[in-house]
């Protein structure tokens, strides 16, 4: 299908320079490769250094092009802002910043401690701010211009049970993201978001319900589209966002789920259960009157 | 229990003159009696003189208070002026507008009309409107103070298959809402809006959806709060949002409906169907790690 | 300016036949051009037959490719009904929608008479609902996939003061646009939209708001990022949002202005009028503490 | 006016114990004086303990009624455990908690050092984290109903420059209300929130915008009803979102602003500025059309 393909122009992101949380897994790699195929520089940055090592050079073996990794943890400030550091002592620069890593508990939120809570606030709250005051202090004293691209969810801001430690972070990274599109526009700094719905990783929604829990809950059927999203779709979306053709989208959070928080909140979306006779029934009566 | 009783402190809206259009029936209805217990005074519009002289008569009967029916279609600005005029001629003066008539039909959208849809459109913002156009001419020329209460849904916002006709229309009257919450402000002219979710009306879900669908798609079973909502309830919201005590609320939507779209539109709410047992092994499985 | 050049791969639109609303003058010329500059085929139609004519000859000469101009009255469903007919005669197909007419009125709302709001209404919520009816009961009749892209504004979900008509239509399409991404997902359609900023067109501001006023209302000195938009920055989304790469994207809003409505939503943005020694001096007193 | 006056019925909150941390102060303490008037017994937590012990001798002696002031760092879960099973000893019951205490810093952004950041996030998402889970906890072993309530900002949704730390963490809070309603509904814990506008406290803003900036950026001056809230109004509202009336409000934030977000959102909304004597000229060039 087209949407698996790649759909910007040739050199989109020539010679700019991306930094991606988080970057050597998941959908992080896969934006990571498309941003590489367009012809950008990549920092990637994670706890393992091992994990990120053996990513880069399977991304610069089957893509080309330069991808530099870079242990931190994203919680604290200093390690931040020595990655940052090193990142732009290499390239010269940094063009744009994907906050992507993250982290999540799915369990009923009694059952959570507050330092499982906590752990998720600061990895994702905490992570994102660390990595966002680095770059913009750095970008707003280099007078250069710079682009925050952050990964947040579509329950974000409709909240979701199950996941609340979740829910609450990345309803923070949302008001960052807005908050600061204002604050830092007039340094040529623009802040955007995806909210993406079900893109599955390879085999994490089995870890995370396994065996027949996975079925019930598959988040393909639910989807009004009938389908999980292609990391290739996402990849698309994020390389539009961190390239300059989407200069005067600013403060703007993309939800790309096929529908499916939209099905759910619907009053009455759940009437497609009801067969068509019955409307052809319905339709009668109100003919008749 | 509580909520099925009246929470303003005795009369709280004295002397008030509300406007309210449906207000012969159901939810409408429901409102105005409980307006007329806190001492306002009613006018009541409708198409069906009938009806509207029958409510009148009873809820004049059952709280006392004064209840002047007049018919109107509310489509025909003309026939609105009229009514409007003719209320304020008996009482003197209008101090709120309640917009609460309505249409629906409950229907696939590919099944239905332009007609059907222009209709709906006709009714519901067309008709709310004329009302406001009316009214607000009327405060501002006189220099009178005055306030809107809407009566939308919660799919207003979300929107919803089945109801698109009256999505549209109610987010219209939505959109209304917020705007002249603003330009008309310095006039000393509020308006807000409340979106119910499901406050059944005798025979209302029946009639839509019978027999054994109107058992399966029980708004009541689906309600994160197990029940559908009483209509004392939203008499209460209502009463508040014309009353003086709401006066800094302005230009807001406020959604009464247990927590139902919230329900649908997180991504993992549906999770509630899982079983205690799964989450204790799920927790297990987490701490061995 | 990059953002000033196309940006999806070369015939990204090959063959798709794209009907767009009011694509004769302004947003909707400008992003004909660039569907057809990316290989699709056009209808374009409004009730100005000559300005049609002489738009399609222009963008073949400059473009290439083929452009169907076609008179319609959209507040008319007979009308609408016939033009879609002629267009898919023609082509043997339609595959995407764009509703993008539209008409507004900037006035103070107690200026304004109800058939003013009333013909708001009609032609941009009844309008876009009898084309959406048309296109939608014809590829579901004939179990096509199609795309549907509405164009809004950003104050359709905030509302506005002085345009209260177009706010209230365009909430309405807005809801529209969700409520038939859910409910025509299973058919394969998807539908989405777009809520530009300021994209002026060619003297039609000066036209609104002569003289000084235009100067001291310049949408691009209140913007965040100090510019107004161009229309190829619009034209990349639009064709995105029609083309297969976008697959995923369904119920979605995207704004497109700078940051604009959010720059005036927060409540402390306006401190930007504050200078840095008032900052330095207000840093000294807090480490002080 | 009638909006500086208590609007519930007596004895509304006759006998519950609601639990208000940093209750000692501003809108905190409005809110407990209010509650205690109708009926309730007070729980009021925060660090200071002199300035607890103070208000709650205060609080009696105007009132009447019981305050229980009890010490805590809400960043700190053991302290808030501890806290809290002094109050449920005390009183046998909590049937309500006000998550209300927060700080703040208004800075530029690139001003503050990440450690500033941590802290608003720790007092305010991990504070309300904290007496969340605990009261939550509580409430679903002893099968107690129970129903919180959150203070949070109208920039919780939009954002907000110069706030934005606050601003994600008041977003996280925002997210965990919504969250909550769903997932806890079952258990008969109903989660709302308000999100006021400004509601000045003695000398507060003097003191954040001190002088002549204090008087340009008068929040009343620009807010659409020309007036900041007074306490009461905030009171009266949050009274109703505690007490049993509004049980079938779950999930909800109601903003209390007089509009002020919506004027700043709307992209018109700044026409306000324009004088009559336009318009007229502006009505007539249309009418001569």
């Amino acid at each position: 299908m087209k949407y698996q393909e790649g759909m910007l122009v040739p050199n989109a992101l020539k010679d700019q320079v991306i930094m991606i949380s988080g970057g050597g897994t998941g959908l992080g790699a896969a934006m990571g490769r498309y941003f590489l195929s367009l012809g950008a520089k990549l920092v990637i940055c994670s706890r393992n250094i091992d994990v990120l090592n053996k990513a880069a050079r399977a991304m610069e073996k089957e893509i080309g092009g330069e991808v530099f990794p870079l242990a931190c943890d994203l919680r604290d400030y200093e390690q931040v802002a020595k990655m940052y550091e090193q990142g732009l002592a290499h390239y010269g620069k940094v063009d744009a910043v994907v906050n992507n890593a993250a982290a999540n508990f799915i369990s009923p939120t009694n059952r959570l401690s507050s330092n499982a809570f906590h752990t998720i606030v600061d990895i994702v709250l905490k992570g994102t701010a660390n990595l966002t005051l680095v770059a913009g202090k750095n970008w707003i004293k280099e007078k250069a211009a710079g682009t925050f691209l952050n990964i947040v969810t579509t329950y974000a801001f409709t909240g979701s049970a199950y996941v609340v430690p979740s829910a609450s972070a990345k309803a923070g990274v949302l008001a960052m993201t807005r908050s600061l599109a204002v604050e830092w526009a007039p340094y040529n700094i623009r802040s955007n978001a995806i909210a993406p719905g079900p893109f599955p990783t390879s085999g994490a929604w089995e870890r995370l319900l396994p065996g027949e829990l996975a079925e019930k809950f598959d988040p393909a059927r639910k989807n009004p589209l009938g389908r999980v999203g292609e990391h290739q779709e996402l990849a698309n979306l994020a390389a539009y966002l961190v390239s300059p053709f989407s200069a005067y989208i600013n403060g703007e959070i993309i939800t790309i789920d096929g529908g499916e928080w939209l099905q759910g909140a619907g009053q009455f979306n759940g009437l497609k259960a009801i067969k068509p006779e019955w409307w052809d029934a319905m339709d009668a009566k109100r003919k008749k009157k």
